[in-house]
């Protein structure tokens, strides 16, 4: 198996995601959001570029979420906080998301095989399942507004450590850099994280405790896959 | 002053290059290469990107040097060798070179205002001259074909890690991760390239000696200045 990292999403080669395994991250916060709203008992997550199409979709049965600017949409019942997305609020709904990278990168991955959904938070149940896998693999990096972001590069480098940890594999220079960054890191990631100007951005508008949420490993063990444009639950 | 890593060729955007100082980096090994071959006493070196054009310039007073697929070219005096590169050869000489990556890096950067030349020989005198900069600054990593190397990232992260010795500066999350893997593996740098597609090359040719060499930290204390195409000693 090889694996390669595309550390933004201007790197999507949409003819060289055919056949291929992808994991997308976007850590702060969409794909932290779905990880957690699976494993809070949601039914499954519709992702949405578009607000208007998320409008669309509001019913009893089903929650809008998601963010512009990093704050909540007018007429949606969730932001794009993770912490939000309790099991008290979102046990046997439907998640209607739409975000300004996350949500982006995961349509953009389409043409893959198979789309996991990536995080810190079930960083080691996807590397398991990537080491189980015989395709080629591509993590991508949602970043920020198109651009390269370091708590989204530190996550890939987490679910490369934990692949390594269960197997040998071939992996691009983009890989390995992620994966080192991971491995001097690991005992604070938090304080790597910390010159990401996503970040400081997060952190001015009160947001800490939704990262460190975010920044919290391996407390999910399941994988979401993406099918035919929804999320469900894959659990390992 | 803002500085900013692009980690490979494909990041060069010719508009985004005005009035800014670049610094190219081609680690291993025609930033190398050319900084060694200023330090032993060459006049200036001239990077060509095709062969044809370096043959028309070879005469009494010129050395040809560079690579294709890391070896020595026909009619050519030099390697890619930074070891050839050795005052008994050079001194006083005109050095025409032509690479795979570095001098078509070189080459893409020309719309900036300053170019200079970096490698891990000369990183702290790059550094230095960088925190004395006030325009904002551009770190091209020339990389192998065009993918990013794990050489040319550190290597950068080595000079930004020079700057902030000096003095504080913002700079975007590209250039904070290779930051950080210099910092993080500034003990060991060889082990650090040693995941490198390129390594694993260069290695296959029995060009350990080069790598080591090229990895030796500040023993280069002069930075070369691309200018009007002709690249010369900038003494710091």
């Amino acid at each position: 198996m090889n694996l390669k990292l595309w550390p933004t999403v201007d790197f999507i080669d949409k003819k060289g995601l055919t056949g291929k395994t992808v994991v997308v991250v976007d850590v702060l916060r969409a794909t932290s959001v779905i990880t957690t709203a699976l494993y809070n008992g949601a039914l499954d997550v519709m992702v949405k570029v578009e607000v208007e199409e998320a409008l669309k979709l509001k019913d009893e049965e089903t929650l809008l979420g998601g963010e512009r600017k990093a704050l909540r949409i007018e007429g949606f019942d969730l932001s794009n906080s993770p912490l939000e997305y309790s099991r008290e609020k979102v046990d046997g709904k439907r998640i209607v998301l739409t975000t300004t990278n996350g949500t982006k990168t995961i349509h953009r991955a389409a043409p893959a095989d198979k789309i996991y959904i990536g995080s810190v938070l079930n960083g080691r149940a996807v590397g398991e399942m990537l080491a189980r896998e015989e395709k080629d693999v591509i993590i991508i990096c949602a970043g920020t507004q198109g651009n390269f972001s370091l708590d989204d590069f530190i996550c890939a480098g987490k679910i490369i450590y934990e692949v390594l940890n269960i197997k040998q594999i071939d992996m691009d220079d983009f890989a390995a850099s992620a994966y080192m960054a991971y491995r001097d890191n690991k005992k604070d990631l938090i304080s790597y994280i910390k010159m990401a100007s996503h970040y400081k951005y997060l952190i001015s508008l009160g947001l800490e405790n939704d990262i460190r949420y975010c920044f919290t490993e391996d407390i999910i063990n399941l994988v979401p896959q993406v099918k035919n444009g929804v999320i469900k639950k894959q659990a390992i």
